[in-house]
């Protein structure tokens, strides 16, 4: 039985998890969607119940009845390497591919159609309560008159991106910034808007969920730092416990979500509690490997390579 | 409590939905995600547990607790008609407004989730025969080879689309043209292709399924003729009864999909059998209504205007 990665050549998080499969001898195939059709192939047969699929790719072709699961990591756009691409042939390759996949029994991580969902904000932060996790208030809005209100009941507040990071290749994101009530809100009619009030944080919280797997990372936070991606100050993020409440609610979450893979940011406030701030179901991890030494690639290859849940 | 309806301003069969729901005197605003921001405005503030959404368009306020459902008919790409449209902000507006949506206890119709894995043909094909359709040999490929096989095998086979309608607005068509197994199949490789045995028909059916009622049309086939949707021959659509064989099937259908709405086509071969060809989560019923008389806006209509399911 054989996991299916679709990522970029470009993804070094992807090689860490690689490691770890061929460790335990599990087989695997890379695929880049964007090399579809050209170094990737397919074929899918339909006839009378009987499915039969197959992926040539990464030098080995795969049967879609071998296939275990599949980690959805950094894939490319359909047929974004073909020699005349177009938006007609990344929609008849893309939805190919994804359509043989959908037909097949293989587990996701995660399946795209709940990724989707997922990447919203706004609508994590109803989850994340539902699920039991302490949520700062926080507007979404393009009403000007409505964030100056926002702004002035919470006094320091931060501005963030409402999607989380915007899609393209290569991804890139943009730091919270701390604002004060006495800003100019009219730029908030041009685009959607996300408020939040300020956490007085000690500490920056990256927990990362990998099935039933939990792990902690903390980094003390500088006084003046309000985005703990950036400007790291000296600190290095440092394994943490997972308090029992929070685990409880972070199953909750996946749950509710229905994801398997989850990295979630908390800002730990003076009295110790974590404030929910997002949960991003494709977050990076190989930054907290590499200065936590916790072995959270080992987890999603165990995942990825388990014969069932 | 108010209707949501997602669309395009050049969107005819809303205006017959429209009407119908103005007759029930149920409340409605109508939305195109093009215009947010700018004519249309949004506002969601997520506040210990509470969630308080407002949504500004068509000249009307509404509040996201008396929103009933939504129904996601040709939406516009969020931001599109923004001074100065970008990825980003698009982004940020789409994440946004579904994102306030999602979070919701509205019913849809259907849910953009649900409709992205409904869309891919190759994954309908397995649905379909778990749900108990009778459905034609099919075969999606990038190999020539195996196109040429598929093509000897079954001899009369006809060559589609394997997504569906390619995105873009206005959102286009191409017909399924019959070929024999003498084809040059060497283009396969440049996109996957479908191809399905050619079910010599009598009759096209269009099957419409809105929440639990069923809305058959029967059009008797010209002798030469692959395509229902192209080449009529002065042939029109009647309304024709459900074989409740095929409506146990279509609710098994709607349910593994999650879907409230479903335009089905099938081919009526010479022993009566219907073939399933696809389900389009998305695909049009005006035609029908205008042929058959059949009321399908006034079902839509009432299934958006119902209290509860």
């Amino acid at each position: 039985m054989t996991v299916l990665i679709l990522t970029c050549p470009q993804d070094v998080t992807t090689d860490m998890v690689v490691d770890k499969l061929h460790e335990r001898g599990v087989p695997l195939v890379r695929l880049d969607p964007a090399d579809l059709p050209g170094e990737a192939a397919l074929s899918a047969e339909y006839v009378r119940g009987d499915f039969r699929g197959y992926l040539s790719a990464d030098g080995r072709l795969l049967s879609m009845s071998a296939l275990r699961s599949i980690w959805v990591r950094r894939p490319g756009r359909p047929a974004a390497h073909a020699p005349e691409p177009s938006p007609w042939l990344t929609a008849e390759s893309g939805l190919s591919l994804y359509g043989m996949l959908y037909s097949t029994s293989a587990r996701w991580m995660n399946h795209p159609c709940v990724a989707e969902q997922a990447r919203c904000k706004p609508w994590q932060l109803g989850v994340a309560h539902r699920s039991g996790f302490a949520v700062p208030p926080t507007l979404v809005t393009t009403f000007p008159r409505v964030a100056e209100e926002f702004a002035l009941q919470y006094g320091e507040i931060v501005v963030k991106s409402a999607s989380g990071p915007p899609p393209g290749d290569p991804p890139v994101s943009l730091p919270t910034t701390r604002i004060g009530p006495d800003t100019d809100f009219a730029g908030v009619a041009a685009a959607p808007t996300m408020l939040q009030e300020y956490i007085a944080k000690r500490a920056d919280i990256r927990l990362t969920c990998v099935g039933r797997r939990l792990f902690a990372a903390r980094k003390v936070a500088a006084s003046d730092q309000v985005d703990g991606r950036y400007g790291t100050a000296g600190q290095s993020w440092e394994p943490a416990e997972v308090p029992e409440r929070i685990a409880k609610a972070v199953h909750e979450y996946m749950s509710l979500a229905a994801l398997a893979y989850g990295a979630f940011d908390f800002a730990e406030d003076a009295d110790g509690v974590w404030w929910f701030l997002e949960c991003n179901q494709g977050g990076q991890f190989g930054f907290i490997e590499l200065e936590t030494g916790q072995p959270i690639a080992a987890a999603v290859a165990a995942w990825l390579g388990s014969p069932a849940l």
